[in-house]
This record gives C-alpha cells, sequence and structure tokens, in this order.
C-alpha cells in the first residue's frame, strides 16, 4: 500500500523528528513540537512565526472573562468563561538576508529538520535555504522552556552563511527578536459578526521598555485584570561590527542585530526570555520579577539552561521511561507520552494542567476530571510532587467550589466541570454541571496519591479537606429510597453520550468510595476532622451511604446497566451509520445520543478499572464484551481505559490494539484535531494502559500488587515508578516478570495474587497461562487499528 | 381586611371596568384591554401613547429572525428564532388643548374610566382633563378590532370642551393622529451590550404617502423580509373651520386636526386603521391591499363596523357563554376568559395561535402545544371554524416538522416546540425538541375536532396527513424492548420540572391513542392513505406498537410514576421552601429541579384527563392524591386541569378553587407577569375546568356524554356547544341538569352513564350523590385560594 502522504515524523527511540517540513500538518507539530514546563507553553511555530496555524504563547491560568450567551437562559448558568489567552510572543526571531525575509514560502528550501529530543528537553530546527535573491543560508535554532528556572525559556539561533552570494564582502544579515502582544489569531476579527469579539485585543498596554539588547512589555487583560509581564535579553556573538539596537512600543518589543557575515560564517544570537503574571501584584513587581528571572537565566547561560534541562530530565526518565521491545513506534509514543504529561504538570505548581496542557487552545484552556483521572494516574508515580501540587490546587479553589455547592442547593464543594481559575466555565449543564463524579474523581486522586506515596501529611493537609468536602456533597446529592438504598438521580457519568440519568454505576461506585475514604480519613484525623465541623454522627452517615449504595444490575443480561434503566433503551445502529458520521456528536443531535444504547467513552468499564473490588470476575468478562460491542470511541478518554479492562480480562491483543490508539493519538492526529493540542489525557492513558493494564498493577492501601501479561506482539514491557519513597522497575517479559528495587527499603507486593518481599536482589516470577477468552466485538467499523 | 390596593377593576358581568387609572398595573391593563381579531392585535395602550409600560402592535406570523446564541452549541440546535415584531403603530392619537399635550401625567385628571365591553367588542375609555392652564376637555375613545373586517381597526375619538376657560372663543384643539414605525421600546436601546440588537429598528421604509387625511406606510423586515402595510384615513365632524392636513416620512405618517372648539362642543374623528403584510407580495399589490381594506371599512361606517362586531358577537355568546350563578367574581373573568380566547383565534385564518394571542410579546409571540391541548379544546366547540382553521395551519407546516423529523433522524414530522411560521425556535433541547408529546397533542386535537363535529371532510383533507404523519413519528421514536413493550425513551413530558426521561405517561399514552386513531383514520380512508405510502403492514404497525405501548406502574404505591423511575426519586423539600421562592425555576437549577420529585404542571394528571378510558376509577384517585401533593403550579397551564380531575374525583371544592385561580390568573394576575400578554391557554382552561370538570363531559367518537355536579358554593352553571352541527346548552343545577337542544336534529347522550335522548324538549335529569373522598393535600403552601 503506497501511503498518499509521506509519514511526518521518523520513528526514532528518543526524538520525535520531522525531517522536512510538512505544511499541511502544520498545526498538529506545533502541538507537538510544543515546548512547556507547565507555567510557560510556546507552541512549536516556526521561529520567524509565519507561516503558522495557530501561534500560541501561553501562560499557566493567564485567562481572560467572556460572557457566556444562551439562548434560553437558566437559574445557576454560568454568565461568564474563563478562555486562555495567546500572551506576548516571545519566540519570535525574524531574520533578512541581504534584506529578504526569510520566509520558507519563498525562495528555495533545501533542508528543513526539526527534532523534539526528549532527553535534552530542547526542540531544534536546521535549515538551509536560498533566498530568491539566490542567497543560500543556513539556520540553526534551538528552543527550550526550563524546566528548572520556571520563568524562562530561551532560544539559540544561529545564521551561517553558506556561499559568496554576489557581493564578496558577505551577506548583510538583519536578525529582528521580538516581544508581540496582541497578535492577530486566525479565524478571529473575521466572518461571523456572531463571533465572539471579547478575546480580540485582550492585552492591554501597560508599559514597555527597552535597554541596549533587551525589553520588557507589561499589559494587563481587560476584565480578569492580570498583569502580564514578559522580557527578553540577547547575547550576539559572530563576526566584528555587529550592531544591536532596541526599542519597544506598547504591544511591540524589538532587538535588532545587524552584521555582515561572510561564507562560512555565523551569526550567533541566544535569546532569554521571561515570563511572570499575577492578579495582585503592581506594575512595579511584576517588571521586577520578569527582569529578575532574565537576571539570574543570563548569569546560567545557555549552556547553563541546556546542562539543567538534562539533568532535570535525565532524573525523571530514569524512573519515568517505559521501555518496550517489539515495537518502536510504540516506543517512541510512550515516550512522547510521558514527555508532554511531564511538561503539563512539571512546574504547574498550584495551578491547574490543562485538558491540553499549554500546547493549544483547545478547550479554552480549561481543566476538566481529566487531569485527576487520567494525569495524576501518572504523575503520582513518576513525579509525585507535580501530582501532589495539582491536588493542592483543587484545595485553593474549594471557596469557588463551596459557592458552586450552596448555588445548586448542595452541601460541601461541588467542583467546576470546566475552569481555569476555580469557576464553573461550562455552558451546557447536563455535559457539565450534572457531571458530579469529578467531585469522586478528584477523591479518587488523593486516595491514589496517598496510597502511591505513603505522604500522611499530604492526607491530612490537603486530602482531608477535600474529601470532606466531597464526602458532604455526595451525602446531600443523594437520597435512601423507601427501600433503604442511597441512590442517585438525575447525574451524568463519563460517557458524554449519555446524560442526567439515574444512578450511573461509575458515579455510585466513586461516591461509595469517596465516602468511605473520607470517613476513613476522618476517623484517622478526629482533631483536624473536628476543626472541619466532622462529628461521628456525620462520619457515620457517611459510611451508612456507601454501605447503602445502589448499584443497579441487570439480572437478565446478567451485566451491570451504565445507569439505570439504560440497558432497556434501543440500541444505536452502528451498521446504519456511515464512517464519515463519526464523531456522533457532530452529526446527531444529543437527543438521538442520550436516549439510546451507544457509549461515547469507557463509563461502566472504568467503574471496572477503579473499583475492581465492585466486580466479580464473571461480571467484568460479561461487562466489559457488552460495553466493547456498544462503545465508538469519540473521545480520546476512552482507548487507554478499553486497553485496560482488555488485559484485565485476557483479551492482550485487543489491549494491544487500544494502547496503540491511545498512544498515537496525536503522533498520527487520531482525532483530527491534534492542531488545537496534545490530548493530554490520553498520553497519560498511555502510561495507565501499560502499567494498570499489561502490568496488571494495582495500588490499594493495603499495598502494590501486580498481575503482568504481554500481548503477542510484544517480547518486553519495563517500567518504573515511585512507591512511597522507594524506586522500583518492572520489567515484563512473555514468560516472566522481573521485580526490581531501584532505591529505597524492602518492601511487599503481590504478583498474580502471590506475596512477594523485594529487597536488594531482583525477584523473578513466572507469569500464569492465560486461559482462552471468548473474543468481544465492537461496534460495525469501530474496531481499533490492528497492530503488529 | 382593608385591600392595600384597591382593585384596579370592578366586578361585572359583561364589562371589565377599570374606573380609574391605576398606573402601576398599566401593563396588565394594557394585556387585558388588548383588542385583536386573531390577524390584528392592539395592546391597551393610551390612545396618546403614553405613559406606556409595552406599546404593542402586532400581526399575526409577522415576525423577525434572530440569531440563538449557544455556550456550547450542538447538532441540531436552531441557529435562528423568529420573535414577533411591534409593527407600525396606528392607534396613536395625540391631542393639544391650547397648546398643552394631553398627558395625564400633567395637569389634573378628574375622571379616567376604561370599559372593555364583551358583548360589544370594544374598548371604550372617558376622560375629564384639566390641563395645567386651567382649560377642561372631556374624551371619548371606543377603539375596536374588526372581527368582521379581518384587515381593520377602528378609533371613535371625541374631544369636547366643558369649560369657558380664558378665551371665549373656546380651546385650540390640534389632533394628530399618526401611524408611526420602529418605535423605541422600553429596555430595548440600553444598558447590556449583549443584548441583542437584532430587533432594534426592524422595519425598513419602503413607501410613504398621504392624502388629504389618511397616511399609508409600508415597510420591509430586514431577515424575514415580510412586507408590512399600514393605512389610515379620518372622518372628521365638529365646528365649522376644522382644518384636516397629512404628511408621511419613512417611519411616521400624521393627519392633522386642527378646531377651534367652543364649551359644549364636541370635535369627533372616525379613525379607520387597516394592516396587511406577506412575503411574497410586491409593494404595489400590499399598497393596494391595505387601501382597499381602508376603502370598504369607511364604506361600512363607524356605526357600521360597530353593529356588524355586535352580531358577530352576539351570535358567539349565543353558544360560548357559561353563566355562572353565585360567584360574580368568577362570572366576569369566565366572559374575559372566552372573550380572548375567541380573539386570538377568531380570524387568526391558517395562521398560528400564539400562547399570548397578539396581546403581548411573552414567549416571543410563538405557539407552543398549548393552543392544541388548551385553546382548541374551547374552540372546537364554541368556534368550530376557527379550531380548524388552526389545525390547517399546521397542515400548511408538515414539510418544515417533515425536515425536522429528518434532521433529528426520525421519520414522519416533528413539529416545532415553538414557532411562529413552522422553523423550530427552541434554543434549550431538554424542554423543546425532547417534548415531542406536541406531536400527539395536535393529533389529539383532529380526533377532538373530529368528534365534535362529525366533518368528516376535515378528517380526510386535514386530519388524515397529520396523523400519518404524527404516527410515523412516533413508531420511529419508540422501540420493543426484548420483553416486546413499545418504549419510548428520553423524552419530556409536558411537566416541566422534568425532562429526558423514558417512558413519560402522559407520552405514551398520547402517542398510543395517536397511533391507534391514526391507523384508523387511515383504514378509513384507504386510497388517500395509500397516496401517502401507507400500506396495510404500515398501519398493522402502529396497532402494534399501541397495543404493546408500556405504561409503567409503581405497585408499591399503587400510582403511575409520571415517567419511568419518578416515584423513587427524592421529594422536594417543599417545607423548606420560602414562598418568594417560587416559581422554583428562577430560584434552583434544571438540575435540581429534574432529579426530584417536584411538578411544575399536570402531567399524569393531564394523561388522566384526556385518557380516562387508560385507568381505572382507584388508580385516578390514588394518582390525584399523589400528584397532587407535589405539584407546585408554577405553570399556569396546570390550575385548569387539576380543576377537571378534583371535579371527576369528587374533589369539588378543589376543582373550584382551582377554577379560579385559572380564571382570575390575569385580571388579578397571579403569575406577575400579565402585562407580558394574556395567559391564552389558562383562559381556555376556564371553559375546560367548567365543562370537562364540573360537566364531567367527555367528546368521543361513540358520543358526547357528562356526569355533572356542582360545588358547593356555586347554585348554577350552564354552558352552550356545538355538537357535529347541533347547538346544545346545558344547565347544571345543585339537584339536576337541563339539557337542551337549541337547534338541530335530535341526538343521543349520556348523562352519568345513562343514555338520554334529546330532542325539542329539554331533558332535565338529576345527579347523583357523591360519595365521601378523602381529601387531598397540596405541597406545604402552594394550596390554591380558597374561593367562596
Amino acid at each position: 500500500m503506497k501511503p498518499e502522504h509521506a509519514p511526518t515524523f521518523t520513528v526514532e527511540p528518543w526524538v520525535i523528528r520531522e525531517p522536512r517540513l510538512d505544511l499541511p500538518k502544520m498545526g498538529q507539530t506545533e502541538s507537538i513540537f510544543a515546548l512547556s514546563n507547565g507555567h510557560i507553553g510556546l507552541r512549536g511555530n516556526l521561529d520567524e512565526g509565519e507561516p503558522h496555524k495557530l501561534p500560541g504563547t501561553y501562560l499557566n491560568s493567564c485567562y481572560e472573562v467572556r460572557p457566556l450567551p444562551y439562548a434560553e437562559g437558566g437559574y445557576g448558568y454560568p454568565e461568564s468563561g474563563q478562555t486562555i489567552i495567546n500572551v506576548t510572543n516571545g519566540k519570535l526571531i525574524r531574520l533578512l538576508v541581504d534584506d529578504e525575509p526569510f520566509d520558507l514560502r519563498y525562495g528555495t528550501l533545501r533542508k528543513h529538520e526539526r527534532v523534539l529530543d526528549m532527553q535534552a528537553g530542547t526542540l531544534h530546527r536546521e535549515v538551509e535555504w536560498e533566498s530568491p535573491a539566490g542567497r543560500t543560508v543556513r539556520l540553526r535554532s534551538t528552543r527550550l522552556v526550563s524546566l528548572t528556572q520556571r520563568a524562562i525559556a530561551a532560544i539559540s539561533y544561529e545564521v551561517e552563511v553558506l556561499d559568496p552570494g554576489d557581493d564578496p564582502a558577505g551577506a548583510l544579515l538583519v536578525i529582528q527578536s521580538e516581544l508581540v502582544a496582541n497578535e492577530q489569531l486566525p479565524g478571529r476579527n473575521e466572518g461571523d459578526p456572531r463571533l465572539d469579539k471579547s478575546l480580540d485585543n485582550v492585552l492591554e498596554p501597560e508599559m514597555s521598555r527597552s535597554s541596549d539588547a533587551g525589553a520588557t512589555l507589561v499589559h494587563r487583560t481587560h476584565k480578569s485584570a492580570l498583569r502580564v509581564g514578559a522580557a527578553m535579553d540577547h547575547e550576539v556573538e559572530g563576526p566584528d561590527g555587529i550592531q544591536v539596537t532596541s526599542d519597544a512600543n506598547e504591544d511591540l518589543a524589538r532587538t535588532t542585530i545587524i552584521a555582515r557575515v561572510k561564507p562560512g560564517e555565523t551569526l550567533r544570537v541566544t535569546k532569554y526570555l521571561s515570563y511572570g503574571w499575577s492578579s495582585r501584584r503592581s506594575l512595579p513587581a511584576v517588571y521586577d520579577q520578569v527582569r529578575a528571572a532574565l537576571a539570574a537565566a543570563r548569569y546560567t547561560g545557555w549552556d547553563g539552561l541546556v546542562s539543567e534541562q538534562r539533568g532535570y530530565l535525565d532524573e525523571f526518565w530514569s524512573t519515568a521511561d517505559v521501555e518496550i521491545d517489539g515495537d518502536a513506534e510504540l516506543q517512541q509514543a510512550v515516550r512522547l507520552a510521558t514527555f508532554h504529561v511531564l511538561q503539563a504538570g512539571a512546574r504547574a505548581e498550584r495551578r491547574c494542567i490543562g485538558a491540553k496542557g499549554l500546547t493549544g487552545d483547545g478547550y479554552d484552556g480549561h481543566t476538566f476530571w481529566d487531569t485527576e483521572t487520567f494525569c495524576l494516574q501518572l504523575l503520582s508515580f513518576v513525579a509525585p510532587d507535580a501530582a501532589a501540587d495539582a491536588l493542592r490546587w483543587r484545595k485553593t479553589i474549594l471557596p469557588q467550589a463551596f459557592e458552586r455547592a450552596a448555588q445548586l442547593g448542595l452541601k460541601g464543594a461541588a467542583f467546576p466541570w470546566r475552569t481555569i481559575r476555580g469557576h464553573e466555565c461550562s455552558g451546557y449543564w447536563p455535559a457539565g454541571t450534572a457531571a458530579f463524579h469529578i467531585n469522586a474523581d478528584i477523591a479518587d486522586a488523593v486516595r491514589r496519591h496517598v496510597n502511591a506515596t505513603g505522604d500522611t501529611k499530604f492526607e491530612l493537609e490537603v486530602g482531608l479537606d477535600l474529601l470532606v468536602a466531597t464526602a458532604r456533597l455526595w451525602r446531600s446529592l443523594g437520597h435512601h429510597d423507601p427501600e433503604g438504598n442511597f441512590r442517585i438521580d438525575g447525574v451524568t457519568g463519563p460517557d458524554e453520550y449519555s446524560a442526567v440519568a439515574d444512578n450511573n454505576v461509575y458515579t455510585n461506585l466513586m461516591a461509595q468510595q469517596n465516602l468511605r475514604y473520607a470517613a476513613e480519613v476522618a476517623a484517622k484525623h478526629p482533631r483536624s476532622a473536628s476543626r472541619l465541623g466532622v462529628d461521628t454522627e456525620e462520619v457515620a452517615s457517611w459510611r451508612d451511604a456507601a454501605t447503602s449504595m445502589y448499584i443497579p444490575f441487570d439480572e437478565r443480561l446478567g451485566v451491570h446497566p451504565q445507569s439505570e434503566g439504560f440497558t432497556s433503551h434501543k440500541l444505536w445502529d452502528f451498521e446504519g451509520t456511515a464512517a464519515e458520521h463519526y464523531p456522533l456528536l457532530l452529526n446527531f443531535p444529543y437527543f438521538d445520543l442520550y436516549r439510546k444504547q451507544v457509549i461515547k467513552q469507557a463509563d461502566l468499564v472504568l467503574a471496572m478499572q477503579i473499583r475492581p473490588d465492585a466486580f466479580t470476575e464473571e461480571q467484568r468478562r460479561r461487562n466489559f464484551a457488552y460495553y466493547e460491542s456498544i462503545t465508538v470511541r469519540d473521545s480520546s478518554l476512552s482507548a487507554c481505559t478499553q486497553s485496560v479492562m482488555a488485559a484485565r480480562t485476557g483479551h492482550l491483543d485487543l489491549a494491544y490494539n487500544y494502547l496503540g490508539e491511545a498512544a498515537l493519538v496525536d503522533l498520527h492526529d487520531l482525532a483530527g484535531n491534534s492542531d488545537h493540542g496534545i490530548h493530554i489525557a490520553s498520553m497519560a492513558g498511555t502510561w495507565t494502559a501499560i502499567t494498570l493494564g499489561f502490568g496488571g498493577m494495582r495500588c490499594e492501601a493495603d499495598g502494590l500488587s501486580f498481575a503482568p501479561a504481554l500481548p503477542s506482539s510484544l517480547s518486553r514491557i519495563s517500567f518504573g515508578l515511585h512507591w512511597q519513597g522507594r524506586r522500583i522497575r518492572v520489567t515484563i517479559t512473555p514468560g516472566e516478570t522481573e521485580y526490581r528495587l531501584v532505591s529505597g527499603s524492602p518492601m511487599r507486593l503481590r504478583h498474580h495474587d502471590e506475596p512477594v518481599a523485594l529487597a536488594e536482589d531482583p525477584v523473578s516470577l513466572p507469569i500464569p497461562v492465560h486461559d482462552y477468552v471468548e473474543p468481544v466485538e465492537q461496534p460495525y467499523g469501530r474496531a481499533p487499528r490492528q497492530r503488529g
């Protein structure tokens, strides 16, 4: 089969290489090549800014407020939303060669290669370009967003003149390195008059200042009133006679570097960039903050930043790396996945981790339940400090969550379905407000984090507040029916092709765990709990609600309905649905989707992943087969979960196919929207599929257990994790699994239900042979792509 | 008890009199005093235009298109809506007395009385006013919107000078009679920048022309491209030397009448107004149309118009009048109710009947299910031609309904939840698109109309198409579950405090009747049915679905759940809900309302009214009591239905209280929003409560039956109706009921299940004594006001 289009990227273990510029994939590559430390995010736009699909420079939680309109309003609908903004672009370095602007769309592009190096944490670019006038230059740029210096990004930019050209004195090179605020974004300011104008020119200039080789711009957003500072400084090396000047006005600061460069000579510019924002600090304070960060970066120097970056990543990869033998493409994808989740969370530091990290403007930059359920599943085991910070952020938005609960007539906290800074920004309540499960997902992330780290201080200082607030929510959201069942009616589970249903099994099981765990932690810390107003009666009422929790079961089919009554609904007409009519939500009304058996994303199946204790082996198998046949995976949050449960029910090759889908969602642009940012949760889900699926890992209060098994195409999977202060590595081969304690004190774990003591020496244990399992089927046309 | 505010209206049998101007109630009186013939609607604004609450001049189905915005969009959401517009105001007659503008807010108001005469069909006004300069005049105006000449309204305007004043030559009176387009409406053009601007200056001028004593303006709407013509002519009588001139420009035409009037003399102006609009006709055609209508009106003359009006109404009241002895307030209210329903529908002629008729801008002028379920219930029996026309209008919008069904993936027709000209205008699908019951409500109105009139030509020419289209919808909307039940999942019934539920009993019963009746009518007209593609297999599939229709029943409680699972939901905390927190939808989120047992308006109880055959006597009683205890009546569509079922279950005094609430909703402004128009459905429901409730009337294919009973406070109720070409009158007194055939051939009916033959002589039959019934309870604080 001849591919219509050569692959955009080569398959290599540690780098993502785009060997030639793939213009139609520009949006996707901008996202994949995005660099971020969780505080600053720079999309992989070209240094010279154009051509682009979507220019993007983001600061975590730096947003503008915009009105949310409704054709018919309702009580409690949020009146305004928060949208991440494209802040001052400091990536821009424009080049003129003998007065010809360097622009790939003109002249001749002899070479264009970009390489994301996941060990170095840099994006490198190398270009050979012949100007329309016939001058050839080689351009090398390397960009990093520092993982060690949170406010800092830096770019090394080199231009080498390759040929003598007409003028023997060499080429006249002009480099304009810029800070540009209020960049015009494609698709805005044009067309549809109904288009929201509130995000045009969102940055109001407050200050601009330039020095010899640098400048600073400070702006303020109109409605959210956030002060944003961006500063740059430059170091220049090259032939004699270089002239460097800078100027700055309201929305544009520019350092201009002019040099006459002979063939074989190189002009090198190092650009240091710093960013800061604050909702409280004064103009001088923000100004000083970005200048100080810049001074520290210059003190460290380019080589120092590069070396720190590698050191940080070496340390990270030593545990986080997953090795896969037998599928080079998957090996690369899993590393990219891990790398992007790290980038999204590494230095977020008590701010949210958005669904796209800081790689694009998708979902308005909002964070959802994805963070707790998918990202933290990974981060608690490979970057536990980042995971703890993400949950600490949840604690900081408790006041807004209390207020929202009160507005909804509920007790405790109702966390927003989507937000940047804590306020509910969902404009469609059946798939927003009603999706209360996010509260139990946060509690589950606390439980998992405490189990993974053993951090009882965190449990007390962060966990307790979150658990009490969410337990109170569930207790007030549900009620006992006359038979004594505790019911939770009219809510929406993870599957967005159903909404506002009674007794969603996922929600009820998660709420049950939330209530139980809150009761347990409150009992463990009675004095602190008492300070939150918790008494023994309240704790007893949580336990009682958990015990009485109603979990519907369809005896006729022998499966759990996703929600009460679900299995009586009409089956979707999968055979009658053309491939181009997926995703269904773009081609069918919610009305139609909600009333039929068709599932966008794992819901009951996710319940089985998180609450294996609530299902018998038989139920797991039957449920998995049933839901497999009606799940269309129109969400990128599904394949990873289906992979886990496929592996756990013995469908190893199917699990492998789903793993491939989860891992390649952005590299292969499977959802068709990678241009708006990386699917961070699916990236994290890749790790989950490997560890919880093939590793059969479970992390409970009573310890860590594994039940490994490999799909037929892979000869080896090795993954590492932090576990209560230790580091361990698990290596699965077809016949056996090796457990190795990399650091830390001896521990116990379980391997296929057998206890194992792990100390200095690695332990290898055989993998039991799996029983034959009946194959399962997906809806017509919706099977995952076969790998290998 | 001393009232804080004297009643706005006196209690009189045939008129609504406002004995003195009640400025704070201006909005309500503008609605109550609105005159309409179903084609033209003039709110009861003062002749001089100001002060006003809401100026309003409406033409049936004359609307503008406006965008419907969504915070988060979805497939199939309507992108634009239709909003009724305030057309050229021709009611305006300004007066200057010695150059002082006649304005009630200045000078001294010695007398101000307005009288709506329901026998004459006129609004009369009498004012004595002393100008700030001390000149006293008496003003008498009488306004009518002709029920006989559809395009015509007319105003008789007289000014009498009462005192000699300073100038013995008399007062100089200037009357400016106007047509004003694009009137500034209160609450628009100001404040909130997000406010929809698309309805400002909606009329684009196309032509203005004046003659000696008249003028014409033609405009066109921007987006809906409707051409609207308004014309006026005047006749003037008075002392010698009157000068009459007219001028017209784009948005204003004015006839100016100047006269010197001595004390005791009167200046009288008759203003003839005509209106026309068209989406197709040319400018000259529309111009000619309004001028021709005006010529006919002048030919008829004021006295002729007044006399025709009374003739029309005499004929109407001879059958439609309901006489009530024992409650003068109710007597008046019932006549006003009947009058306003007549006004809404009389000459609508294949256009919609809006929820507010043409009395205000409430609900954007849209029509809902109200028309078929409430208004036509009345009109089929007292103005059957108007009822037939309303259903003919539904037939004209079948193309849009077919298109909507196709968009929703359904067969047949999906009628819009709210519309003016046939397109779905609902911006909130859970209470719009999902409320499919409107389709069965239309079919029920066809069935009722055919039963009431015996009009088989109508059944074939109008009914068959509507029935086939709706039966097809239901067949594709429901499905058979593995047990063979025909289920209709994920729809919304009449109660808007529940939404998107499975097997709503009302919906399923109405769909069942729709399917059965469609099968019956198709079988009766096989050749016509065949032209619609109906074959015996299809008819069989309708019958089968009807037979298998699933009707959930809660065995534990012995009641029907409103929808499947409803009775397991948590009960609303009625005791904890303060009176000022009603209506609940303004104070609680839909999320909270939908998941609890709290009912806005009769749903299951309405099912019992329309489908008494589907319930046992015991079920009726138990269901009524159960739903009574959780229904808060936040909708004006509830009291009348509760009245019917209270009467039918023996709660006669409760039924009487509910009847009072339904009848007085606008006279007492019980919903607090009468300023935006009359609650036409509640008005119609008043008649329903009397006839179906106290009359125990049922109208089925096999005949008419009654089971009368009176509440203790009333000594007599008498009502008339058209029945298959006859006119009959039913008079209920405490002990017996008299049936009288007013005209037409002998007939049979049933009285309390006993057959009665009715010919020339009235028949009197005893009313059986009711068994004692257990009292029922309403939610805390929500009992209807006790009458009598």
